[in-house]
C-alpha cells in the first residue's frame, strides 16, 4: 500500500465553487478511506505513487486537488479550475482529470464518479444546445404535451422504402418523433442517403395530408473528421433531426455539429455503450455526469432512461438525476428534452408522465412495432397513452374508448 | 423475464469467419444462459424485447446475430459482416453492435465483452499504423533493446522550460522516450506551443551533445474537429511524437491523425479512463478489445499495462493479451509497440522484460522523477535496469557497478 500525502486532505474547508471543479466519488475499499481519497486527489492532479523532486510548494498550492469531504464511502474532491484546459483540451481533458487513471488505483476495489459541478468560468466556455426543449416544441408546434416517438424496428434490415413506410404510419398514428436505431448507419440494405430522402418525403406527406408535424433523428454517428460533412448532407436531403451516439462517436463530435452555424437541426443524443460504464453501482461513471457533459456539448434531446418502467435495466432515481441535469437552471444553457426510452410500451407511459411530468419525450420501438395492429396501431396506442397521461386519465379507463390502446394493454399489460 | 427466440441460437454451427464478426462475452446471470445469450444476439442485431411485425424471414436469415457457443458463463456471438457499416459508421458503429445496448439487458447482472475477431473484409477497411514497432526502432536507431521512457512528473504545474529541462536530463540519462501526462494540455502554466518548442529544443540538444536519439509524445488530445490542426501545429514546432487519449478523444480521432498523409509522426496511444470500462471482470469491456481497435485505427505505440508489476491495478494475463493484440500477425497491419506503464520503477524492469521480451517500451513517471538523484539519476537507473534486463543480468548484480540503479533498488526495492 502506498501512503499518500495528507496535504491532499482539506476536510471541512469551504473552497470557493468558482475556483474549483467539485467531484463526488463513491469508493469501495478495505483500506483507510482518507488515504484512498488522498490517492485520488493526488493521482488526478499533482501527485503520483511516490514523491517527485519537481513538485515544489508553489505547484502544490496552486494545482493540487483537495479532498473536502469524506462521508462513509462518499468523498468530494475539488480540482482547481486552473488544472483544466478547456479551449484546447476540452472534454477529453476534463475527463482525464475527473475520470482518468483513478479507476486503476490499486488502493480501491471500486471507484464510481457520481457527479461533477463546474464553475461558471468553465461552463461559459461551452455553448450548449441550439434548440433545447423549447426549440423542439416550437418545431413540432406542441407547446405542452409530452413528445411521443418511435425507434424504427427491426433495428436493421429494413430498406429505405420500408423505413419510410414505417415513419409514415407512425406519423399518421400521431407520433411526433422517430429515430434510427443505433446500429443503423449506411449498410447496403439501407443506404444512408436514400433513407434520409425517403423518410423526409414520408414526413412531408404526413404533414400535407393531415397537418401533423413530426421529426426524425437520422443516425449520423461516424468518424469525427467526417461528421460535419454527413450532418450537412443529411440536412441537404431533408433531415429534420440528427442523432449522435455520444460515447462511441465522442462528446466533441456532438460539439462540432452543435456549434456549426450551418447545421440548423436539433441533435438527438443517444448513449449506446453507456451501460458498460454506468451500470455497476460500485465502479465506473454515473449517467448524471454523461448527461451534464452532453448538455454542455450541445445535445437538444438526451436519453435519460425510463424511470425504471421499461424492459431495460434502470432505476427511477437515476432517471430523475438525468432529468435534472437536462433541465436545471443553474447552468447557462437552454433546458434540453429528456428522452425516456428502452423497453417502453404504452402501459408504462402514464407512470413516466406521473414521475417525469410533461416535458419528456417518450419513445417505444418494440412497443410500437410489436403492436398486433401494425405500426399505425402501435403509434396510435402510444399517442393515446400520452393523451391519457396528459389528461390525467388512467390507461384502462382511456382504453375503453381507444381500441389500439386497449389492444396494447391487453398484450403487454400496464403499470400504475 | 422476456423470452427471446431460440432462432438466435446456432450452437455448434461452424459459421465462416470471413462472413461474421465473432465476439466473446462473459455473462453473469441467474436466468437461463441460453435465453440471455439469445437476448444479446437479438438486441444487438434484428431483435428487441418483443416480436415486431417488420422482421420477416429474409431479414432474420441475413442479419440476425447467432449464438454459436455457450461454455459455462462464456458465450460466443457471431454478427453477420453485413450488419456493419465501416465506411460511414466506422468504429462508432462497430461498438454499437458489439458493445452497445447489451450492457443494460435486465436479463443479466453483468456482461463483459472479452474479445472480438473481425473478418478480412472489415480489417482491410482500416489502414493501421504508419510506423509501428519497426518504424519507432528506426527513428530511435535502437534495433533490439527495449525502449525506455518517462512520463514527465509532476503531471501538471511545470513550466515549458521546466518540462524541457526534465526531458533534457532524461535524454542525458539514456531514455529513448518521454511523454506528457494525460491531464497536461494547454494550461496557463504550460502553454502547448511553448512546451512543444522547448521540448524539441531539449531533444535536439541531447542529440547534438551526445548523439543519443529520443522522441517525446506531446499530448494532442483535443476536440476531434481540431485535432488535425493541433497535430500539424505540433509537427511544425518540432514535435517528434504525438499522444492521443483514445477513449476520451475517440477512436476515430486517432484514425483522423494516423491517416492524414501530412502528419509524419508516430502516435502514442494512451487509455485514460479505461479502468472505468475494463477493471470489473464481470461487466464492461476488456482491454484486449480496446487494443485491437487502437491498432486498427493507427496507433504506433499503445499502453498495455505492466504485467501486474507496477503500482497500478493490473494483471499479467491481461497485459499479455494486449501485447498479443499489438503484435499478432493475423491482421493486415504492422506490429505496434506495447508500452508498459503505470507505477513502473527500475526494480520491475527485469520482470517486465522477462515476461514481455525486448519489444516493449517501459515507462516510469514517479519511478524516474522520484529518484533521490533527480531526473538524471532516475533516467540512468531506468536505462541501467533495461540494459541489465536485456543482458539477462539480475538487477542487484548489475547495481553493484551502477550506482543510480543501486539507489533506486534501495529506495523502491525490486521484484524477481
Amino acid at each position: 500500500m502506498v501512503k499518500y500525502s495528507e496535504d491532499y486532505l482539506a476536510l471541512g474547508q469551504n473552497l470557493d465553487p468558482e475556483d474549483y471543479v467539485f467531484t463526488e466519488y463513491t469508493v469501495k475499499t478495505d483500506e483507510d478511506m482518507k488515504n484512498v481519497a488522498a490517492a485520488i486527489a493526488a493521482e488526478q492532479s499533482t501527485g503520483t505513487w511516490t514523491a517527485v523532486s519537481g513538485l515544489d510548494k508553489e505547484i502544490f498550492s496552486r494545482y493540487a486537488g483537495k479532498v473536502t469531504k469524506i462521508d462513509g464511502n462518499k468523498i468530494t474532491v475539488a480540482y482547481p479550475a486552473d488544472d483544466f484546459s478547456i479551449d484546447i483540451g476540452g472534454v477529453p481533458q476534463i475527463l482525464s482529470v475527473i475520470a482518468g487513471n483513478l479507476f486503476g488505483l490499486s488502493e480501491a476495489q471500486g471507484i464510481r464518479l457520481e457527479d461533477v459541478f463546474f464553475p461558471k468560468s468553465i461552463l461559459e466556455q461551452f455553448k450548449g444546445p441550439k434548440f433545447g426543449t423549447a426549440g423542439l416544441r416550437e418545431i413540432l408546434d406542441r407547446p405542452e404535451k409530452p413528445l411521443v416517438g418511435t425507434i424504427v424496428k427491426p433495428k436493421i434490415g429494413l430498406s429505405p422504402k420500408q423505413t419510410a413506410d414505417y415513419v409514415y404510419q407512425a406519423g399518421l398514428g400521431g407520433l411526433t418523433n422517430g429515430k434510427d436505431d443505433e446500429t443503423l448507419s449506411d449498410q447496403k440494405f439501407c443506404p444512408f442517403e436514400e433513407r434520409v430522402s425517403a423518410v423526409a418525403e414520408a414526413i412531408d406527406r404526413v404533414r400535407s395530408e393531415t397537418g401533423h408535424r413530426m421529426i426524425f433523428a437520422v443516425n449520423i454517428s461516424t468518424r469525427s473528421d467526417r461528421i460535419l460533412e454527413l450532418a450537412d448532407r443529411a440536412q441537404e436531403l431533408g433531415a429534420t433531426e440528427l442523432m449522435i451516439d455520444i460515447l462511441t462517436t465522442g462528446f466533441t463530435a456532438v460539439q462540432t455539429v452543435a456549434e456549426d452555424p450551418s447545421i440548423k437541426l436539433p441533435l438527438h443524443i443517444h448513449r449506446t455503450m453507456h451501460g458498460a460504464l454506468t451500470r455497476n453501482r460500485e465502479h465506473g461513471i454515473s449517467t448524471t455526469v454523461i448527461s451534464k457533459l452532453a448538455r454542455m456539448c450541445g445535445g437538444d434531446a438526451l436519453h435519460i432512461g425510463a424511470f425504471g418502467a421499461g424492459k431495460m435495466n434502470g432505476d427511477p432515481t437515476e432517471t430523475l438525476l438525468n432529468q435534472k441535469a437536462c433541465t436545471e437552471d443553474n447552468v447557462p444553457y437552454k433546458a434540453i428534452m429528456p428522452v425516456c426510452s428502452g423497453g417502453v410500451y404504452p402501459g408504462v407511459v402514464k407512470k413516466i408522465v406521473d414521475i417525469g411530468g410533461n416535458d419528456v419525450q417518450i419513445q417505444a420501438g418494440g412497443g410500437v412495432a410489436g403492436h398486433p395492429d401494425g405500426i399505425l396501431g402501435g403509434a396510435r396506442a402510444m399517442s393515446q397513452a400520452v393523451d391519457a397521461a396528459y389528461a390525467g386519465i388512467s390507461l384502462p379507463e382511456y382504453a375503453k374508448t381507444h381500441g389500439e390502446l386497449k389492444t396494447a394493454l391487453d398484450k403487454w399489460g400496464y403499470v400504475e
